[in-house]
């Protein structure tokens, strides 16, 4: 999906909603638990129940690699029932030398080796330039990157002064050399809202993808504030308040219910930017 | 498998030679192609020809990944060939917030979720202290965290300086707060052996990965140089020059002769070092 796409369907749904699918088994609701693959039926009604009031879903890697082949299976499966007009994100945080980047490219964006194909990965940037460049590759395909993250970790390198800017300043101005605003994205935590008039000026048409709304403490109303730019560019991510709203037999509609009101939500946000 | 542990198959086998499980479908020897799953044969045969000249096998998962689920029933069944008395790297690069990296730590060490449990994982230092502690919670298992890699993105970000340091030697400051030199090693390429007598000041107890010697350029005797410690401390990498050393029916002979080359001249510098 290119970036025309993307800010056409935030306009239709009148929602800047990204639903992360990050399923641990322990939570899911009891009586999934008949099914073969209980996680892939957990995302299956998930995704049924949300995706008229989202614009992309974010199945995080690691909630599935860390169940072996049978996790990896239902990656595939969760991303083969994904609809066809969804921006998906293969948040999975990679990044290494060239040669194996272009592997990973493989794993998430050629369907033919892999049977997935993604719109864009999140990727890490220590490694730099050539571990980025083979996703970009992929015409249409994006890579979004981690610049300022939501966790406490984020003080420990993010942050620190390089010369007259901090780390990810340096990331989101050197980045902006090797992409345009059509195949790169960043990651920016929703708890860091007070960075983000700085990160548009330093990134003004670039979609920034920011998880840690909701149960990470994150506000949007804050996130926005200074986060919109004329095509919107923001992707802002929810999981657990949604996709674990209930525990019970009502988990979808509950998902629903809370998704509804982040649309909403949104909408007001667009419409008082005049974007919708 | 401990420091002292490794130490001591070092000692054994005179050779901290790991190598690197990087297998690609159209470079294998044709006649592997008529097995079920060409490349876990290949790397069967690797192994059985190379476990007694070194102490490591690292595959890197994006080679694995990139072919999807059959990939990663090829990387479990794998990690089920490995001999005991051998470290295990998953050279997978990764890095989250704290509840996610707990998801990865589950993939790579708990063998009762994924099927896996690697000695070790190689971890992005982007994210910071609660990307990596999830990893440091299994006993006796490793986080190898990149410092200084053998790229030319190396230069992009790694070596970028913040006050008086450059941000790997950050990296390696800060992260030795978090775990000493029995679950902490660091990923420092070949190819900057001139930075390995500086890097020793920093970590003068952690063993060093060192990936970058043989196709990459790197040189086993720069690195020795400054890089040994009084158990060694080094782990050195090498992948292609090994897996490829033919294509033909001899693959695995001529894979035992490359790895006995470089265990002989690693022999040499043990003793002269007076570690064997």
């Amino acid at each position: 999906m290119n970036k025309k796409q993307l800010f056409e369907q935030i306009q239709k749904k009148k929602s800047f909603l990204c639903v992360g699918l990050d399923p641990v088994l322990d939570k899911l609701p009891k009586h999934l638990l008949k099914y073969n693959d209980p996680i892939l039926e957990f995302n299956k009604q998930l995704i049924d129940a949300t995706q008229d009031l989202c614009v992309a879903y974010k199945p995080n890697t690691a909630f599935y690699e860390s169940r072996g082949v049978k996790g990896w299976e239902t990656l595939v499966k969760t991303w083969q029932h994904f609809p066809k007009d969804v921006f998906t994100i293969a948040d999975a945080k990679r990044g290494d030398i060239g040669n194996t980047s272009a592997m990973y490219a493989e794993a998430f964006f050629n369907e033919e080796s892999s049977e997935m194909s993604f719109d864009s990965i999140t990727v890490a940037p220590y490694m730099g330039e050539d571990s980025i460049s083979p996703f970009l590759a992929y015409p249409n395909k994006w890579v979004i990157l981690l610049a300022l993250t939501s966790n406490n970790g984020s003080k420990d390198f993010q942050v620190q002064q390089i010369g007259d800017q901090k780390l990810y300043e340096k990331v989101i101005k050197t980045s902006s050399q090797w992409a345009n605003s059509d195949q790169l994205m960043y990651v920016v935590g929703a708890t860091k809202a007070h960075e983000f008039q700085h990160i548009r000026q330093l990134a003004p048409d670039n979609f920034i993808l920011v998880p840690g709304v909701g149960a990470q403490g994150g506000s949007l109303a804050d996130v926005c504030a200074y986060g919109l730019n004329t095509q919107c560019g923001l992707l802002v991510n929810a999981a657990r308040s949604i996709i674990y709203a209930s525990n019970g037999l009502d988990f979808a509609d509950k998902a629903r219910e809370e998704a509804l009101r982040m649309q909403q939500e949104m909408e007001q946000i667009l419409i008082a930017a005049k974007l919708v």
